[in-house]
């Protein structure tokens, strides 16, 4: 492993995108975006990904110098199209744009479209719960969770996020895929040789399996089963035909065809809606309000908020620094 | 059973709620909710419930002359104050207020606060999605499900529900609880002798168990496990705190204090999101790309919409009527 500072990563980030095709405005919002990944320990997010950021820019497909802009769509819709880049630019953009709207009207919406490679949410609606808001989030992606009922794949593992702000502590956050399993922990546990739960997915025939590699040749199944799977498909809709982008078959359609081939993240959009609570007729009770429920939820042994761990391990990580394994730093550096 | 027609339900329905206490505007509101869930074949929200309501007003807790009255909380937030009666008569009205707010905003929020049982929830969205907006629906009810990692019930089993407006076809709807049963079909397992699935719930020390009793006596689970609790509890802050409203704890008290006594729906809140996908960027290409997604699912063997089962049901019931059981016939009966 390789031990690196929070800000010798960033600087790293930085130096890898700026060399392989992005400008500084993009370069600085994606590397920040991996970095905070890092420093919460979220290894998936983090520099692991910045080889295929690098090769969707140099494959062609995905623009490094985008200029993402923000259009008023609807007095409480907000639109951020990416201009081909990738999304913590534009997010970043879209993000101010959201709560001024959303203080203004109460509740608003970001439509996140022309992008590639909308990552995890939960910077996103974690943001806007600092902002003192309360925060939804759906993307779609590539088509790997089958319909109710169905054996093939057609929606993506769809997440969903939420966050409400807390009083005197960081918001609660959660950012859960519609599918039962991640793709990446399906991928793992193939390299790796386990089994995954009998929930995880099925195969090609649609037959029950525990070998994550029958669920990779076959679908994956929401959560709960149909219940999960209705989830997904809502997620599909305001991620796709609402905002005018994408599903995940077409996602994966349009990367097929690409003239410049695969090689980079896929692209999709992203919803947010946002609410101000201090809009919805308790603006001095709320707070005191989720805390009464978030007490009795830690009153019961054994249950924590979900992202606690992250808050916990982003104390830490300024101090200690991260650890990439040498293979990934060797990688970057063969990229400089 | 005891054979009636739509119409026969109806009247006998208002005429009893007029019997008991309700003015002419909530009899008619509440009765409607009822047989129209009756003409769907959805009986847990149909006549079943008719000596549940009446007794919620003859105890004095449910205002049966309840006047609900609309205030604009923000330039896109709307609040139906139920001044204390039953849901259906503010639904009603809110219904108006929040689909002008939404064709002018793009999205709004609809609160309803201050009203006794908040039932099933598609009958909101799906008639959102019947005007041409998509419709999300959150409520909290009574402490039945557990966090995750805890054992004790402290969530509602906090439905939430969608509708998708579709091309040619009646909308894309799904009302569904965040917990892995319905509390109605664990108490019939109880009645009927019946074990339930593992993943129901747990006992008052948090063993696993299949024997229905044991979990209405413990806690019901999420669906899918942690990422259900996930969902119920945010239903529950958007539901509660946000709005102003009872948590499922709060709603259980205030039913254990009333002066009145128990023995009627519990008090809670409910949150309507409406979004104008006309007003999102695709206005004359979101019907169809919703309609390639549906496609695409109904295209594998299987599959079918949620929702789908009412849509056809309520084809037939004008003209094949309903049937109810004796017994609940009698106890209407005893009412008038």
């Amino acid at each position: 492993m390789v031990q690196l500072s929070l800000q010798q990563a960033h600087t790293l980030a930085v130096e890898c995108l700026l060399t392989n095709g992005c400008d500084a405005a993009n370069a600085q919002a994606v590397a920040s975006r991996m970095v905070q990944a890092e420093g919460d320990l979220c290894h998936s997010h983090g520099l692991f990904r910045l080889p295929w950021y690098v090769s969707g820019v140099k494959s062609g497909r995905a623009n490094g110098k985008a200029k993402p802009a923000v259009e008023q769509l609807a007095p409480a819709v907000v639109r951020v199209d990416g201009d081909g880049g990738y999304a913590p630019l534009g997010q970043e953009i879209g993000h101010h744009a959201l709560v001024e709207c959303t203080r203004h009207n109460g509740i608003a919406a970001l439509a996140f479209t022309n992008m590639f490679h909308i990552a995890a949410m939960w910077p996103e609606v974690e943001r806007l719960a600092d902002d003192g808001l309360c925060a939804m989030a759906f993307t779609a992606s590539y088509p790997y969770v089958a319909p109710a009922g169905g054996i093939k794949p057609l929606f993506g593992t769809n997440p969903m996020g939420f966050a409400w702000p807390r009083k005197d502590a960081p918001p609660l956050v959660f950012d859960q895929a519609s599918s039962s399993m991640a793709r990446g922990e399906i991928q793992i546990a193939a390299r790796d040789g386990h089994d995954v739960p009998v929930t995880a997915g099925i195969g090609p025939d649609g037959e029950e399996t525990t070998d994550p590699n029958v669920v990779l040749q076959g679908a994956q199944l929401g959560f709960g089963g149909y219940k999960g799977a209705s989830l997904a498909m809502m997620v599909e809709l305001l991620a796709g035909p609402l905002i005018g982008e994408f599903l995940s078959i077409e996602s994966q359609v349009d990367d097929a065809n690409s003239p410049q081939g695969k090689g980079g993240p896929p692209k999709g959009g992203e919803l947010i809606i946002a609410l101000d609570p201090a809009k919805f007729g308790d603006a001095d009770g709320f707070l005191d309000h989720g805390e009464k429920l978030i007490t009795a939820i830690l009153d019961q042994p054994g249950t924590r908020l979900p992202g606690a761990r992250r808050f916990v391990e982003r104390q830490k990580t300024p101090k200690t620094g991260i650890e990439i394994p040498q293979s990934l730093y060797d990688d970057i550096q063969g990229l400089l």
